[in-house]
């Protein structure tokens, strides 16, 4: 049973992604079709990567990936479609794979361009219909990679913003706010224990401060702190309560840490 | 494989859409279900034809849609099965499924009576678990239409409103507006090319002005423009912002174009 | 064909879903999925009880109900997979499953303890796709429950609110609001006819009144009155209106109704 899993921006309020499965059914009717998100905030393209960077090893190998935030839709960026080590990955040129195909490694680049495979005719804004979605269902059919288009070798890069040390002072980004409202850091539970070296350490955001590093929900009742969260990140809580809200926090702010 | 999908105005907020796939697996646990949406805003009959109607032929021939926006739920209004051309249409006759009928064509119409194919006891507010989930999917399973209650001719006819000429001017409508905030008109862009017969145009909306096609979202950096989108009518977009609060614009307004 | 059927606090912006999903089909590709609802709003334990318990007999027997609104989780409070009737439960110990393991009766309980069937490592905060989702996957590929963990009888206890006749009066309360802005009351329309043994009555919230029954939502044009809605409870609705505006309602408030 193949699957194909669908990170796009196009939220759930249309019909898009309807009409997109239904385009993929239509051409294999026996592929199970799952949503990883739809509602990441239009023309997000480094949000999207960091998610499908944090979701693809959960899927079952051959998976096939389906991602379309898109902004370049209709202009001259290319549509690609890649077989990884373990995974399928489709979408536009723009970066958005990139994260995914290094850390799954092994990479074969294809430039979608064989019209066989794609509807007819394809509008200038809906390429997760007219494009993608098709070249998916194919894939998910057995027809080769080489088939689709031809074979490049460069495409557009996109580096996740890593934390930093610089002399004393550990920095670190907030890379994704859950709805939950917890702060996803940048920051590995192993770099903040090797920098505190067991030392009180005291972190600010936005001039607020967190001091403690805790391992459930449930340990500290009134201040924020860190916790090592599913994304295996050190994130930012607060027990019960939206830690976006406390500290106004966006995504792309500075955290610095400072040991006492 | 047979396919259901489902267009309601339920939301995904409440357990309705669940609970509708749980009665529907019940009776056919093979069938592939699939989500158009339900997020068209409560009792929006004419949106929900609209996107019915823009959605349909994308799905495999025999799919059967079960579509719920049903203000009239509990009143006398008939519940529909339709076995069209090629997909099978299930919902309430208030004019939701005529558009796409009307566009598959070859309809055979029964007005749902058979209780030996619903649910018991049916509630007054909840047909779309009680009535036509379950119709769904006997008719997924194989159950001839005509068993499902008595044929007949007569059913609420819905038109979507179409572009006009009158004299100098063509008149068109905001039919949907997506959540990009792309207003999607009802004027094709060869109606628009034959009116303006390759001259300059400008067209009103809420006194605001449109003077340009462009063939991408790229083209035009600042100004709004009509553009060819995914539904194969001109929408009026904004590249990267939403024309919606560009020109506090809403669904069912008009747009007239003139030449210059 | 197993059905496991998802019901959590997620939200559907982030990709938590997905990746529970991808852990699902990893172990177990020939499964079907199906969202009940993951928009019930954070921690809502008592919000999530009452819908589980409205929609799991409506799922075909055998159906694997995946339960994760879990404000304790990485605390000590037990992991639940429980076999009833006719279903599988699977969730923390905090008494969102309780309702329903009642209903359904003949609950068999074990706390999930065997590292063999949950992933590895397992974070703090996302029990969900560590714990939850692979005993969900197991259990659908007909591993026997005893071999999750051990067996226990105590079990959090959370009994729904029941309506209660006081004296001369009838004492209920909102125990969900639907998205269209039904207030859905724990009075069922027959304990209210016994009430009022066919009497008027006039019923109060936020000193605002309800004083008619209806059978359909169009029989009253103007005014607030109570329907038997689809969870064959009595709900307070507006026609085309959201009953919730109307009395600024929310869940939880009493609803005190007296014989005129």
């Amino acid at each position: 049973m193949k699957i194909i899993a669908l990170l796009t921006d196009f939220g759930t309020e249309d019909n898009f992604i309807g009409v997109m499965k239904g385009v993929i059914l239509k051409i294999n009717p026996e592929v199970t079709i799952v949503d990883i998100t739809h509602q990441i905030g239009a023309h997000k393209v480094k949000k999207a990567a960091f998610l499908l960077y944090s979701s693809f090893s959960y899927f079952p190998k051959g998976t096939i990936f389906l991602v379309v935030v898109d902004p370049g839709v209709g202009s001259k960026r290319k549509a690609l479609a890649v077989k990884t080590r373990n995974y399928y990955f489709i979408g536009p040129d723009n970066g958005v794979l990139f994260p995914s195909l290094e850390a799954d490694g092994g990479g074969e680049v294809v430039e979608i361009m064989n019209k066989k495979y794609l509807l007819n005719p394809i509008s200038s804004t809906f390429h997760g219909r007219d494009v993608f979605a098709p070249i998916a269902a194919y894939l998910s059919k057995g027809i080769k990679l080489e088939k689709l288009g031809r074979r490049i070798v460069d495409i557009k890069e996109l580096d996740l913003p890593q934390a930093k040390i610089r002399k004393n002072t550990l920095i670190g980004e907030i890379i994704y706010i859950d709805s939950f409202g917890n702060l996803v850091t940048n920051i590995d539970r192993v770099t903040l224990e090797k920098f505190t070296k067991n030392r009180n350490f005291v972190a600010f955001l936005n001039k607020k401060k967190i001091t403690r590093l805790c391992d459930s929900y449930l340990q500290e009742k009134k201040k924020p702190f860190f916790i090592e969260g599913g994304f295996f990140k050190l994130e930012i809580s607060l027990k019960m309560k939206s830690a976006r809200n406390y500290f106004k926090a966006k995504e792309g702010q500075k955290i610095v840490i400072k040991r006492k």
